[in-house]
């Protein structure tokens, strides 16, 4: 009898849970606030690790979006973010403050420049504090720990309107030897990432080949971070690394089963993180979790969840905890994905709630009793395909609206 | 020296204001209220009229659509309207209930059945009280008049979460002979037409070859309810129709002055609805009127038009009278259509907040006094082509997620 590979979660795991990594967070004053929250987050690989990244395909690409997509491909051995500041839309003074951040880090860590990945997440169009910045890179590489700690300081100073850290860690075993998979990422506002994700950062102590990373990266990805839309908006500074530095002595490659269990595990924290997002989306109440089933392919599947979460009358519809289908058929109907409208099911939970596309009666109070929960599921059956996805969305909120017309002021 | 043609706006005027239309509206109780608010409209020409639409290009079409697209073709002499019910989703039942409306107004107007357009607005997934409305369409056919009072009564009727009526009428002279073109329409939510509308119902004594009429009207709609979005929601039941009967004794060719005059107005009919179902849109606090201009087509400057009204970073951003220009960027940026970032000018009134793409320095107190106004006007300059829209959207404020939270409940 064949055994189910064994992954445990690790409790209060993160990304310096994977041997070999270490981890800071500071503050540095980038954020401007008087309670000290912190803005300056490193991720040491004690080895050169192999890396592969999903980034922003908004047209306006942040200067550190621009220097980490080109260095993605070299052997990388540090990661230095900063939240507070975009650094987007700054013109060629951003992109040499965010070359300089790379430089000082360099120096501080003694490893090559083409070897530092740079990230920064908040409002655009301002210049960085580079003062502060700088006095911020000093200060994170000289606190750098491989302890979870370390893990929690930088999971805190990538964070912008969050309220929670989001971090994981997966433990798993090739043959009698462990290895891990960890991760944090900040989320909030401005999320629907399109092969590229909010700000996430995977870490394991396994060796793995690059372009093997890469594609099985780029697939956890399309099954998570791209998966998940508080507001519809793709930003400008979106992006997803993961590094796989080998200190665990384990090799994964592509013929054994190593690989296949990576791509799970990795896949299972990208989900854990995406969810953690969502759940601590901008002002929501609700996390709405919607599986598109029968569709034709995972791109139509994925317009068509996106176009039912991102509808602001769907959104409000469940904040009201009002049952009001028509709105998911009406936001399906303009996905710009053909299918036929007579085939589709509709259920909240497990209720049905429409059918062939049109009303059937239902148990009301049952469907309220689902809407009033915390979390929703809906299921759209299109019935013409065999794709299946899970997508998450919130519910729109006043709060939503306070805390995004209030942002910068 | 050319004299400029001379239009005049009617004061008051509304869909009677052209010869030869007649309109009422009653309440029937589809809506179920109290307080007696009209929710069915008759309009109703004396001569058969050449029509001309445009409707949803939602995939679930209500039945009320599938039916007058239909009949678009024929010569038309009665629409009949309803508010408070949207009879879409409801399946074979609620095409016969469209059909049924359609029968009962032939019978009361005797006029051929074919010559009878259909509307419904209102929520989605429900049966239509076919009893009400059966007694409404006998009474709204009793109550017909060419006076202005009846064009109130029908733009009331077809009102859901809308707080005013919304109408126009411009008068204009061919030779020594005068004409008229009036309108009306309802908005307030789900506001995002495509190739479509809301409701919209335009009238005009002229008589204008079906072929040229629909020619003219879809360049109208084009540039101007195809320009605004409330919410970025296409719904199952848009629909803008004009009907041309003649009875001023006018006939416009294409090869006369007449038609130019003729599309003119029509644009501005359009335009001046469409404004007032922005001005309107629901729980806005301001209008976002936004210029596109050195844009390579319509077609990219719609999208990227949709995009920045439709993002709600954007959205909340102008409720908190905050000059966030980064977020307009980053909107541009996801809206699918290629251009040049580094040559984006954009303004913000008259003021230039971001140049080439990035922050320069402005007016910070100007800015501030220009973003409190009630209309906002926001100007991008792509710097590539010679296309030039003007689009409308709205803020979204805490009244927008109250309203559409309970709506149905």
């Amino acid at each position: 009898m064949e055994q189910k590979p064994v992954v445990e979660k690790i409790p209060e795991g993160g990304i310096t849970s994977p041997q070999g990594f270490q981890s800071a967070g500071v503050c540095c004053g980038i954020k401007n606030n008087t309670n000290s929250k912190k803005d300056l987050a490193m991720i040491f690989s004690e080895e050169p690790a192999a890396a592969a990244g999903v980034f922003t395909r908004n047209l306006f690409q942040a200067a550190p979006v621009i220097i980490s997509r080109e260095r993605i491909n070299n052997a990388i051995q540090a990661i230095v973010i900063n939240s507070g500041n975009a650094n987007a839309c700054v013109g060629k003074a951003g992109y040499q403050d965010a070359l300089e951040m790379g430089t000082i880090t360099s120096q501080k860590m003694n490893v090559p420049e083409e070897s530092i990945l740079i990230a920064s997440t908040g409002p655009i169009g301002q210049r960085l504090p580079m003062e502060k910045v700088r006095e911020g890179i000093a200060a994170v590489s000289s606190e750098l720990t491989p302890s979870p700690e370390g893990g929690d300081l930088a999971a805190q100073a990538i964070l912008t309107t969050d309220t929670t850290i989001k971090k994981a860690a997966y433990r798993s075993w090739i043959g009698e030897r462990p290895f891990v998979v960890g991760g944090m990422a900040k989320g909030s506002g401005m999320i629907c990432p399109d092969m590229a994700t909010m700000l996430a950062y995977i870490t394991t102590d396994l060796g793995v080949d690059r372009l093997m990373l890469q594609e099985a990266f780029g697939e956890a990805a399309s099954r998570s971070f791209n998966l998940i839309s508080v507001d519809g908006d793709t930003s400008t500074n979106d992006m997803a690394v993961v590094l796989a530095n080998g200190s665990s002595g384990l090799v994964i490659e592509r013929e054994n089963s190593g690989y296949e269990l990576f791509c799970h595990i990795l896949r299972e924290i990208c989900r854990d993180l995406a969810y953690q997002i969502i759940y601590d989306g901008e002002g929501a109440t609700k996390v709405i979790s919607l599986t598109v089933k029968g569709a034709p392919g995972y791109a139509e599947a994925k317009k068509i969840a996106r176009a039912v979460l991102n509808s602001l009358l769907v959104k409000t519809a469940f904040f009201g905890e009002d049952a009001n289908w028509g709105r998911i058929f009406a936001a399906m109907g303009y996905a710009g994905v053909p299918f036929d409208p007579h085939k589709v099911d509709l259920y909240m939970g497990s209720c049905k709630v429409a059918s062939g596309g049109h009303n059937i009666d239902f148990n009301e109070k049952e469907v309220l009793s689902i809407l009033q929960n915390k979390e929703v599921f809906i299921t759209i059956d299109l019935g013409i395909g065999t794709e299946e996805i899970v997508a998450w969305g919130n519910d729109l909120s006043y709060e939503y609206v306070t805390i995004n017309s209030e942002y910068l002021t």
